[in-house]
């Protein structure tokens, strides 16, 4: 059997999923063939990238390149995204941007691979009535939901309960007076997963585990009430699916997002890739277990608060939470302000909240709680 | 939507798989019917069973009843096994006796839920080609076989590695040595599971993870060499997959037989049964696995070899074991003397080997066995 070749369009090719990607990419050379590849203001890996894999068309944010790049077509994310000659479009680009190459990619009937949490938490029911209408398949990249979509595979009843697994982060048994003292070179410290920034922040407030819950909520049909989270600091166990007759599946791997970004690009295949690790049960003796204490953990909350109130909620969430995690980065903020800030802006959203928002009211609601977000943290004159 | 009632033959109802099996029928009495029930010589239990489900047909072996059984028509396992009112049949019998009803079962194209053992480990191919023909699915009940169908369940690409778990038995960490002096009582005690002696023996010895080494390469068609045992005490993950792209699968579940019987009879559904355990992650605060001491467990080797080779070897090692088991459970010979036991006999068979046997030079080897097995502890007298 002489399997087809899979065109790929990599949307944010630059960042840590996008470079994972590529790797898997070059490792599985004679399956896929980068169509296009969207970066963002990091030029220097974006030509690399380019030179290596020829796509046909590329896009980058930042306009002042040479003229190296100028022998590709350059191609808006979102005419990428839905192109004809595209297959796959990975969507690797991380925050709200990456909802409107999502929506197009979805629109236009392709398999969307997608890593980018905020499209689903943010637009979760428009994007998945979408994808109803066209046909398109949505393959979650991220590894729990990549592991609960394995352990669903192929099974005929729904899930009673998802479990999703979690590493606790750099300050798990820290208490929430501690959590106001740590550091951003102590957050940027995972101990399991190489990630980008934006995502480690959010994995030690657990912000990441809240968007997670949203994002397992829309993807997979179920109610909050049957996700539950389970401290596993290994981060060997991806996630757990229970089934209605007591059953249980779990779906391992060593922590490494080659492994599902793999799976969502050669599904309903598997490939041998001798790039990717396997677990060696000779060193594996203990897998551990604890329970949550959800109140060490304020943004975890406020995530599954705002899942379930649901419309332009989930929006304001992810905006104030990018915003909140940029000014800790830069040191304008403390950690436990990360909270702090993204309640403040979900209460004052109350008077704006609509319950079934448009792409408009949601992108509008981005907008709002990042000028106020800046607002609120640097005063009046730097909003515009 | 009206669910089909399923009409179910349990061949064996009156041992540790078959009582269980009329459990899950009793807590989904609206989904299934019992037609036919056979029973060894536990006539009182049987008459219990049958007055509860009054079941079309039944069988027992001993002879010596009474008269209240005498309403229901008596029909021979097979017979029952292969009969068009049965939509599946559930092969709940030990060892060797298990053959007949089983083979009956696949040629007449029914769905089998096999708990035994020794009909796949002994005429694995000859069971595997005819359910090729008639279109008879074998549905594995034992819980490592059930975890691993669950756990390939929807995949497209074959496993590239089995990993059967094993609690370890009573004897785990003893030495060779150590093996050597235990009492039947000490052996009885399983730390897990509930089961019935012979199986509870077998699994002191490792025996009983050797037959589902063989089993597993049947069923799953899957090579010796990618099939690898792993410690895990606690008996909460049943088994697990290892694909070629490095994932993992799992199955779990509270160590209750009844989950893997119930998943077989609702296959390819799951169904709602309260009376089966949940897993309560409050409680379970870590998973342990250690690599196994092969040179503890003779039998284990013993039996992966007799697969390996294949032929009429597995007859002889099942028959050679349920002997030695009897003859320990009697206290005729000791723990260790098990292993030497069928180490002998399957040595003396080398002479009689058949490499491509029929069900007749199975039934023979198996006969030779245990004639030998007899001669070979009580002397020549005793032997027919």
């Amino acid at each position: 059997m002489v399997d087809a070749i899979k065109k790929l369009a990599v949307i944010g090719c630059t960042g840590s999923i996008g470079r994972q990607t590529l790797e898997v990419v070059r490792s599985l050379s004679d399956r896929f063939k980068v169509i296009g590849l969207t970066g963002g203001s990091n030029i220097t890996l974006l030509k690399k990238q380019v030179d290596k894999f020829k796509p046909q068309f590329i896009y980058y944010r930042d306009k002042k390149t040479d003229a190296q790049l100028e022998n590709y077509e350059f191609l808006p994310e979102e005419a990428m995204a839905s192109h004809p000659d595209v297959d796959t479009v990975v969507i690797a680009t991380p925050g709200g941007c990456g909802l409107k190459p999502t929506l197009a990619a979805v629109k236009a009937g392709k398999d969307v691979a997608l890593a980018n949490k905020e499209a689903l938490v943010t637009a979760g029911e428009i994007i998945i009535a979408e994808a109803k209408k066209s046909g398109a398949h949505i393959l979650p990249v991220d590894s729990e939901h990549s592991a609960i979509w394995q352990c669903l595979e192929g099974e005929k009843t729904p899930p009673a309960r998802i479990i999703l697994t979690a590493s606790g982060g750099p300050f798990l048994g820290y208490t929430a007076k501690q959590l106001t003292e740590v550091t951003v070179e102590q957050a940027l410290k995972h101990p399991t997963w190489r990630m980008g920034k934006k995502v480690t922040i959010d994995s030690a407030t657990l912000m990441n585990k809240g968007l997670e819950v949203i994002e397992a909520n829309r993807l997979f049909d179920i109610s909050f009430e049957k996700i539950s989270i389970l401290i596993h600091p290994q981060s060997i166990i991806h996630s757990f699916v229970e089934f209605i007759d007591g059953s249980t599946k779990a779906q391992l791997g060593w922590p490494d997002m080659r492994l599902p970004i793999q799976y969502a690009l050669t599904y309903p295949e598997r490939l041998l890739n001798i790039q990717l690790p396997r677990l060696d049960w000779d060193k594996i003796n203990q897998l551990n277990f604890e329970q949550l204490n959800m109140d060490s953990f304020p943004c975890l909350k406020l995530a599954i608060e705002a899942g379930k109130r649901g419309g332009t909620m989930p929006a304001v969430l992810c905006a104030a939470d990018e915003v909140a995690v940029d000014f800790y980065l830069s040191n304008h903020i403390g950690f436990g302000d990360i909270a702090n800030l993204i309640q403040q802006l979900l209460k004052q959203h109350e008077t704006l909240f609509e319950t079934q928002p448009t792409i408009d009211d949601i992108q509008n609601a981005d907008a709002w709680t990042r000028e106020n977000a800046i607002r609120l943290v640097l005063g009046e004159k730097h909003a515009n």
